[in-house]
């Protein structure tokens, strides 16, 4: 079963390796994949007499860990293994892993997370300088479990992994929508199944102030609606994230992007307020004002209670699409400029970004905040964050500084998995000498969150996250998209046992669209659609809120049709061969099509809301009618009749039509299909 | 679609009520149902406009509430609706529903739930005497969203609604499995959408001691192997109850049922120790020591740290299942009950209790206890909560001591939704009198934890303890069990927009046990088993311990197939008349049956962790093949040949055999079937 493409790509990164091992065939379904891996001849065979022993020195974590590892190795196999919680005291004989640390790790960059795994017919080990990097290879050995007809196995082999970057984040905003304590605890188990290491928390926005403030408590009191994190909530959040080795950067995004802050402390604004609470999206003019010496004196305590709550070295301050209308309509402000040989308002910010590096530098924080706080003069451990794309990135770490690129991982942008796959933090091209590259210390997948709820926000990250990490964590060189798809499909089934509601909330959002009627007919249409890309989905007649429902096909739809994908390659291989094996495949989805409206038609009448879609899923009946008609004219070699062909202009025209803010996503293979019986 | 059995059982408790109400008809899926209703002519129609306003007297919970309620009528609905967070200051011109409440509810035993919900076509009142009422208002008032082709709608009625029991409640056992805070806020939600209104929080127990205790902090250390709530979250969770209107109580089970706070604290122990945690399931013996001043000094401490934490007026000891054994054992404790004339264990426990019935008087706490607790002498404001039965509920309350019921409520047992609907706290032939009932309070759904995780635990409270809330709430002659049946399948289904797992998490396991192959036909086949059921799995070859793995087919499968009770409604129809027009669904559903194993056993292949079901699902073919021949008899009005029926007799034998803790439940179906064809 593919088994041939999951192995050339691991050959193409090592020197020795073997298909079959002993009896055994073995595809490897690793995501990320190492950067290092040989398989050996044999197996190790899984039973219910399966142990673990840790060796000194280690600690909760890494206890925990094992414990957690043994479980999920338990829930796959149904296996009933004899150890209870894995601590210093379990003493055993004969462990059948032995897990080797050579110290504590420290929740820092550049922390080292190598591990080396060794598996061997009778014995497994895993050996790593830190319990962090132990972790790293408790996620490999689960992913090396393999089945046969006697049972469960690992194949025999030897890994020697390290990350290529030190920095692997992915950014959750709580701030847009809300999101409660478990769905970031389950993100986070996600993120440490696929070898992330920061977790960065998009916590203040305009639409919400999302963290218990002791100092300045208006800021959850008025600023959130309600919904905030407690300090308490942090606190544990921190420590989940720690117990699975990854670091947690908070940021509050200032000057622009404030309006929260404003509507309970309007005193820090630049306009004379008062605030209200921001429902919509987009640039909003609220800012703080950056002569008003309150500001920094509000902001000095803010931080400070902050930088003790929050114990990453970094500090996220945002710092991001600042529009300067209310600076420009401030007298004041104006007139300080003008004192103060300010030339425009990105000096001013310069000059706001540079009170506010003092004020963390007093409490022992560096820096890290989007492309628009890099100015000159800055000292070299502030992080850009890079959202423009590669050439701030490449500007910024020619001039000596540290950067780390998101630009190209905007997963709310409902792009697909190979378009992130393939963005690069340091593309083969770049122009960056060897040691301006180790600037680039990574990159963050980013979750922003005007259009996901706690409903959608898993199916937004994952699987897609996976990719990224991969491209994170795996050599370069590791590019095949075929395969990159084929493993991230049984990466997602693996982080569904993580509580990830990514696979099962799609059901559940079209049960709730059919009420709760048979979804089948529903499922083969939002099977083949997807949200609209980028921005689009605020320009289609739908004005939304906060408080909007995202609950209709656009948030049930996937963000990547894996059928449409699919489709399109039986498509490619019918055209070059109408006797392919697959071409069965692609007659009968054609004809599952074709009937699908009709049923879908009588759900749709009882479920009001399923309205919006039914032009479109009548579009796809046609197109599967056109499509049968050009496969068959295709295997009789014959060319479509010309006013069949004809017609189908106005067809592909209006089938490519986004309704509901969705799109059909096999227009373009029917497209084809019809190209070439034309020809 | 079975609008009439719906009807009908309405017009059983109602004088006056319309079916068709002008051009729409109207199946009401309320549960559960109220004390009465009214339906009247015409509807409210349902828009984007559709606005809401609270009159004084309110607080935070009832704007919480509306806002969810808005929230949720989105979701259903797809609808942009122009009011977010709803508070004092949401002023309207003209509401379309309007919310009236006299007074802020107190979260206290009998407190005043009741509600009036009127509809007209312009205009909805919801009027409660507390804000309490109002929110069992705004769950009713959402089940009675409607749908036509013109879109959504509510039927004209007047509902007036009061519950039948002042006490009616959820137990969650976290001590077996730890349940981590968002299994129990969804669970909740759950309680609140069917009118639950007692959250029981079993949190000590031999295998887990859940809270931590700040005078006493070896209980959770020591004690929880790190799963404890923290105070904070205990808080909240507390808070997030009141928001629904419901109470917690927290039980700390004592003097037996006690190994975990002994293995923090070994001098309360009867026996010298020290203990170890206990990882098995059944009746333990470490005891607290009832002789021991410390006991007393330890648990006065103790509960007064409890009795601030947990506002509730009430305060449950346990008391349960002391076996006595350590008791006997202690030369100490023997002297004690001869120096005191103390005849056996049980007057020895009425010691121990009445010793904590002072303390916990002394800090204003009035004391439930299971059964056992319940002795001569005690202050009748205690509550006995029956385990055993309605012979200990009735012997209470004729004493003139309170009671509720959970015999027949334990929901860990597998029993059929009927089973519990039909347990009756005062059946229709109770010996007590009118003012002896009224010291039955209600009763409690027990969800004990041993068989249990977070993954499975929604699916073993949901949907049946929906149909056991209708039994607290609703009048007692509400008991038409296929209607019940009905409204719980559509509840169950709205049970799920409140984040319950019930229904995803058995794709997600079926997943999980396929290795992510095609789950239909292990579907096909987990649909038509159920666990075994009351303590049986305990006694079939496995031995559970709280770190088994949960995550078998015995896990994934629900408590009640409903295709095996749809199946037999099938059989008796085709037994009564082969020509009936469902006769053929009948037949279809055997022939599925009879073609699955071939396709589930190519999954088994690939996946060992169903080799223990494999042949139950050959059973599930034979038994098909056996019911087609004797439906193929029946239809032609012949009789089975005699070697036919001969060899089923070891088919069903066979077939009806547990194996992997799951059992067929279609045997007894196609039993009849072919008895019916044998004559």
């Amino acid at each position: 079963m593919q088994k041939h493409t999951g192995i050339c790509i691991i050959v193409s990164i090592l020197l020795s390796m073997s298909i079959v091992n002993g009896d055994q065939q073995t595809t490897l379904n690793l995501m990320p994949i190492p950067a290092e891996i040989v398989l050996k001849d044999g197996i190790f065979r899984l039973d219910e007499s399966f142990t673990l022993k840790i060796d000194d020195p280690a600690d909760s974590r890494l206890y925990q860990a094992a414990t957690g590892m043994l479980r999920r190795l338990a829930g796959r196999t149904g296996y009933f293994m004899p150890q209870d919680y894995i601590t210093a005291e379990s003493n055993l004989e004969n462990p059948q892993i032995i897990v080797k640390t050579s110290r504590i790790g420290e929740l820092k960059l550049f922390e080292d997370e190598s591990y080396s795994l060794t598996i061997t017919d009778k014995q497994i080990t895993l050996i790593a300088e830190t319990d962090i990097g132990a972790l790293r290879g408790f996620e490999t050995f689960l992913q090396l479990l393999s089945v046969d007809q006697n049972g469960y196995y690992f194949p025999n082999c030897v890994i020697n992994d390290k990350p290529r970057f030190p920095w692997r984040g992915l950014m959750i905003d709580a701030s847009r929508h809300f999101m409660p304590v478990d769905v970031i605890k389950r993100n986070l188990d996600g993120m440490a199944a696929v070898k992330l290491n920061v977790f960065h928390w998009h916590l203040a926005d305009d639409q919400g102030f999302r963290v218990e403030c002791k100092t300045w408590p208006k800021l959850h009191e008025l600023g959130s609606d309600g919904f905030y994190y407690t300090q308490d909530q942090i606190k544990e959040i921190i420590a989940y994230a720690a117990d699975r080795g990854i670091r947690v950067i908070p940021e509050f995004d200032i000057p622009a992007h404030a309006t929260s802050w404003l509507v309970a402390y309007p005193e820090l604004g630049s306009a004379p307020g008062p605030y209200s609470m921001e429902r919509g999206w987009g640039i909003k003019d609220p800012t703080m004002n950056p002569v008003n010496e309150f500001t920094y004196a509000f902001l000095d305590e803010f931080f400070s209670e902050m930088a003790a709550l929050f114990p990453d070295d970094y500090m996220h301050i945002g710092g991001d699409e600042n529009n300067g209308k209310h600076w420009d309509a401030n007298p004041e402000i104006q007139q300080f400029m003008k004192d103060n040989d300010i030339p425009d308002k990105h000096m001013l910010q310069a000059y706001f970004n540079k009170r506010i590096l003092k004020i963390l530098a007093k409490y022992n924080k560096k820096m890290i905040g989007w492309d628009e706080i890099f100015q000159p003069g800055l000292p070299t451990d502030i992080v850009i964050h890079s959202w423009r794309g590669q050439k701030s990135l490449i500007e910024s770490a020619q001039k000596g500084y540290m950067g780390i690129l998101s630009n190209g991982y905007y997963i709310d942008l409902i792009q697909t998995a190979q378009y992130h796959y393939l963005n690069d933090p340091i593309p083969e091209d770049t122009p960056l000498s060897a040691e301006e590259q180790k600037q680039i210390l990574g990159g963050e997948a980013t979750s922003w969150g005007e259009l996901v709820t706690y409903e959608t926000v898993d199916s937004r990250i994952w699987p897609r996250t996976a990719a990224i990490a991969e491209r994170f964590w795996s050599p370069r060189s590791v590019k095949n998209v075929d395969d990159m798809y084929r493993r991230l499909e049984v990466t997602s089934f693996h982080l569904e046992e993580l509580g990830l509601l990514h696979l099962k909330n799609y059901d559940m959002m079209l049960r709730r669209l059919t009420k709760d009627h048979d979804i089948s007919s529903l499922k083969t249409f939002a099977d083949v659609v997807e949200p609209v890309k980028i921005y689009t989905r605020h320009h289609q007649g739908k004005k939304y809120m906060s408080y909007s429902p995202y609950t209709r096909v656009v948030d049930a739809a996937r963000t990547e049709s894996m059928t449409a994908r699919h489709f399109s390659k039986l498509v490619d291989q019918y055209i070059a061969d109408p006797k392919n094996p697959d071409a069965a495949e692609l007659i009968l989805q054609l004809s599952v099509w074709q009937e699908n409206h009709r049923q879908l038609v009588e759900i749709i009448k009882v479920s009001p809301v399923l309205k919006e879609i039914e032009s479109m899923s009548a579009d796809l009946e046609a197109l599967a009618n056109l499509g049968l008609e050009a496969a068959k004219a295709l295997a009789k070699n014959k060319k479509l009749k010309k006013n069949v062909v004809d017609a189908s202009v106005v067809l592909f025209e209006n089938a490519a039509k986004p309704r509901g803010q969705v799109e059909l996503m096999i227009v373009p293979s029917i497209r084809k299909l019809v190209s070439a019986a034309s020809n």
